[in-house]
């Protein structure tokens, strides 16, 4: 966090101390070799080279792999905020395969949020190269902070909503 | 196979022996615990326990290891027929976590086949509790066998066809 | 309503009294020619013949009249305890095409509820025949009667709940 | 058509020619007082205002005039390149109602394309105000021109093509 009063800078402070304590507590994620390049509000960049164990009967990368991607760039995406999110629900469209060596990159941004709910777009491409895939995730806010954080503006205290 | 001329006999050899190969080149999900409880043309059921490093920052089961699950569930039902069929499209709904210890099973069933496309169902449950996702799969066929099989009944023989 | 307090029966009458008050509102659907066929919790079977405005510029069924009349059977099954629910979110695969004088029927089957989501899905066919379009819907209940129930069993009187 | 050799204006000018041609054919979306606003090669811009015959039982906009609108966006889009092209699956996440007198938009952009099918956005929005649904459609190319051209350039007389 910043001494500053400046929301702007706050948001991005909060989305990097969000994104940073997140990471630490996911052990499912730690072992793929991916990194965070990119973290703001609503949005991240994270990328994953394509490794030997990734690689399915048809040797190319399992569309698992490239689910446990776009789901750690959407859980950065939506958690930005200091609340608690998950996935309620998902749709994919498979475009193309990656194979041994590529780097995949998936960019999240978000599409809509309103209430304790929001929507996502996940692309995931070869780095340099074509887009492989097209997420859309749902996200549902559970009450819960990622971080405990101290003397935070009041604009960050939203207060639990419905959904309209 | 066997040497009968029973379609419904060499119906479920077929599943079977596409089975043991598709699992036999699969690197990606071999190291994760998973078993075939049953296969059966156009169906297949799997079950995975739920290991530490498969848990997220929520301290719940990861979505991807569920994804991995259902993929693989999903990649025995829809390759049954000896014909290399992947995912191209895949919708799921997370309806409540899983935990530590669970044991997590995956039963695909085939709700059309048609062409190159089919589309399949997925339920994923806690083994003896309740349902924690559902995934619906598209699947496209590639022109590629799975297994060589010699001798196989003409029914087998499948031309090629176009999407109607 | 009965004066019995069997709970599968007044089950069933609130289901009936739900699809009264609710049919008798739509606006949009009653000039499209659709039947109830069943209801029941949950539940739902509706049809609708194939009339000349609602071929496409392809001269099938436009598939905007086949997500009317699957909506329909939605609406009718996850309203069917008396509780306003909407449709969240739709996916659909459309597997072939309708014609001119097809009756299409479309069935809607619980799939899971908890809280204030539900999961149905739709099935909907030519009558006799095939299977054109499966959808899967997602429900979110508003907290609104579709009727106002005077002596309802308690059990009907369900709380406001969260989504777990 | 125009005498020039131009492949962006040829791409436009068929874009716009394939529009006029399916919308003379579709019975079904002449009635609804659709206009098209906006017609490029893989993109249209269509509005729809809410009249009270598409209101359903809770007073809002039917989710099926929304899914009429958006999916003229995309068939206007999808067809654009004269290639009878067809929606196979369609995702949809509602997100707000609309209300009698609203003028609807439906933006559709492409997201990909290859071999035969394709995966377009459609945003709903309300004229000057909000997001309404979002729609993510995947589109099926059948062997068809939309108009029959002639003089046609040769980069438009693209060979059938199998999905990769």
């Amino acid at each position: 966090m910043t001494d500053t009063n400046d929301p702007l800078v706050d948001a991005q402070a909060l989305a990097e101390a969000s994104a940073n304590a997140l990471w630490s507590r996911d052990r499912a994620t730690q072992g793929l070799g991916m990194t965070i390049d990119r973290i703001a509000p609503g949005q991240a960049l994270m990328s994953m080279p394509v490794r030997p164990d990734m690689l399915n009967g048809h040797d190319t990368c399992h569309g698992g792999f490239m689910f446990l991607l776009a789901d750690s760039a959407f859980a950065f995406a939506c958690n930005s905020y200091n609340r608690n999110t998950v996935a309620s629900a998902c749709h994919i469209d498979f475009l193309a395969p990656a194979r041994l060596g590529d780097v995949l990159e998936a960019e999240a941004i978000e599409r809509s949020r309103s209430g304790r709910t929001g929507v996502y777009d996940i692309t995931v491409r070869v780095r340099g190269g074509k887009t492989v895939a097209l997420f859309r995730d749902k996200s549902y806010r559970i009450e819960v902070q990622v971080i405990a954080v101290q003397g935070l503006s009041p604009a960050h205290r939203e207060p639990a909503q419905e959904r309209p």
